[in-house]
């Protein structure tokens, strides 16, 4: 069953290390199956030597286990959610990438501060709040999904537009219309997590880019006037 | 003697540089067989090429060799103390691994600010005191193993809920049920140590992780309602 | 056509990952042939695992491209106009390497604090102003190259003497009689960003390298009374 | 001519990459045969994968080339000023690594805040001052070796107690009674330049480490009561 995508989660799981974002399984991978209405992803807690794409589990967009002898990801429940919530992603990825997970525990949205953030994310990327006890008892997992589904809704950001998330005192979710794209999108979060720090405290008067900037570096790259790339 | 723990002890000595904890040989394991009292640490001084399992050297927990033609780590009375006073404990790792030994120098307990220290620690990891000079003189290892034992106890700390310490001015220690997980905290704590100081320096405002989200990330994976990965 | 000049061109290339300038495809390399006035430069968008060196692609000074299946780097006129106006030059390279970036998103100058600096540039390494609308409306890419030509013009300095420049908000590029050199002036760039940063932060008051230091470390190396390496 | 020599300082210039202490050519190691009154050092700016062991250069301590077909590394005058001044020592490595270059820059001693110091430098090391015209006009490599020496014994530091200095904007020499030991202390200076940065950032008020917990260190590892290792 989704034998073809498991094969992209699985690989796109073993990205994760490679490409320096985790460290031992601190991170997971996800892939949908619109037509089916299914997503797969990374068992919980399995390491990345003993682990195979026929271990990979499918699940539904309530969170149900549909085929799969391991446990899901503990973080399974956020991943339904956002396919749920955002019909037009592809794939999902979470990981405790360093420079990200320090804006995250810094409490900070990500402005756009430069081209390799334009590139990519057309604005700010947000931080979603803590949860509170009372949706941490109802399902920590679920609600954490919901409480990025809430940030994207107030604030009016298209989910495709700044495919990313943090969650405060916690990491980032990426997203993309496959995984090697949410991947990508990993990297660059994190890249540009670091290189903003470092460009604040080196100019504290360092300000983001000028939306002109931002609007040609974002357009020349995605929609319909996209130049970038070999796209005909 | 002790082979099997010997073999397990050389491989996870091998990890620390692997890991990026360590350079040349700042670093050192050791693993205990409960049963039999003694445990397995590496010899002191010799680099990672040359070393073999068989070049474990076998200790009881008054500090003496039992077992080995090497002198065992010059830190081994200090594994000794810990494993005396800390009777849960089945294995000790000791680096000089660069974030950690930053906070280390630093003098500071580290905080939880963040998930992914909650996911192994439960709560601040200590930062335990400088040595006396009479302390010095009486026995500077096994003193030190006397001074993180009385961080843990007079601060009410359970060392398998804060598996690992900082020593002012030197690094850290960290332990666990066995020698891989007892590098996966100190790859854990040296994470902390680096997200903890940016996450500070990004927001001054930056706050510990609520109470809540750290009770709800240590408890998921550790203790009896724990869901996370694939125990049944 | 200019087949060595397209092998040249696609190793410098895949020395940018190597040597950790750049992540995926986030940057490119160009090499010219002053005596064809043509460039060749690597495609927009293709990845390094699925890139031969009969990929490369070759223009014009005026921003043609004159063979080649593949559409170039989206940056291909930024190369033209430095071609153009730099005759001295043989080779550029662009990249988004980290330190070099947040000195861009920074929007600063780049002082030589020290020796590593002054053995490669001759001064301060200057930023590019952002572009207007105006600017941007005309022709991104070009107008860029223009306002790098606008900067050492408006300074006096000699691009063969400062090989590189910032653009505010984006990052660095380099060049050099050859592709080689150009590589190894986004390395030293990104080295000499990052250790300015930190050494400022050290020592606020951390002033630039007196000019006879500068003198005689850039004229050991550079000019005809070099004595550095094997040059006879 | 010195064969073994020549093939112990080319394996040592070959760590200073693996080490990640270098970039391309920027280091050099010598070592010296104080029976011959000679030494072996790295040809100038021969790329690492070019050279053999047999393109080390054997010089005298007045700076003179007595075997050798290439030239000497342009720093070759400060190592000859080194042994002769320095008649205890054994190697000499040159680098630009990161960190040391950082504090270098910063133009400040390095005091010892740990033990990852102590281990090694028995107390602060110094950072040597810029050279006045006079000395760069000269002799600028060779005033360089003389300002070291000023350097230690204006301080009364001894060189084997204390066996590295920073130059004022430039970068670090370390030395030792071999050329892997120098590599060593090499390693070991640009790591505590890295920690004592960050632990004084983390804490401005991070003291130096107590002198009773210095000499600990140091003594348990060298001198006539060190403990540490192999040695019998």
């Amino acid at each position: 069953m989704l034998e073809q995508l498991k094969e992209e989660v699985f690989q796109a799981n073993l990205e994760l290390p490679e490409r320096g974002l985790i460290k031992y399984t601190w991170g997971n991978v996800s892939a949908v199956d619109r037509e089916k209405g299914l997503f797969v992803i990374k068992p919980s807690g399995v390491g990345y030597d003993d682990m195979q794409a026929s271990d990979m589990v499918v699940c539904d967009f309530e969170g149900n286990v549909i085929e799969g002898d391991l446990n899901p990801s503990s973080d399974m429940p956020t991943h339904a959610v956002l396919y749920k919530e955002f019909p037009e992603i592809g794939a999902v990825v979470h990981t405790h990438s360093t420079w990200a997970t320090i804006w995250a525990q810094a409490g900070l949205d990500v402005p756009a501060m430069g081209t390799t953030h334009a590139d990519t994310f057309y604005g700010t990327v947000p931080c979603a709040r803590f949860l509170t006890q009372a949706e941490i008892d109802r399902g920590y997992e679920e609600e954490t999904g919901n409480a990025i589904v809430e940030t994207f809704r107030e604030r009016g950001i298209k989910p495709m537009e700044v495919p990313g998330v943090l969650l405060h005192g916690h990491g980032p979710f990426t997203w993309a219309k496959d995984a090697k794209g949410a991947v990508l999108n990993a990297v660059v979060l994190d890249e540009v997590c670091k290189t903003n720090l470092f460009a604040r405290q080196l100019n504290v008067f360092a300000e983001e880019l000028p939306q002109r900037i931002l609007d040609k570096h974002y357009l020349r790259k995605h929609g319909e006037n996209a130049y970038y790339g070999q796209k005909k």
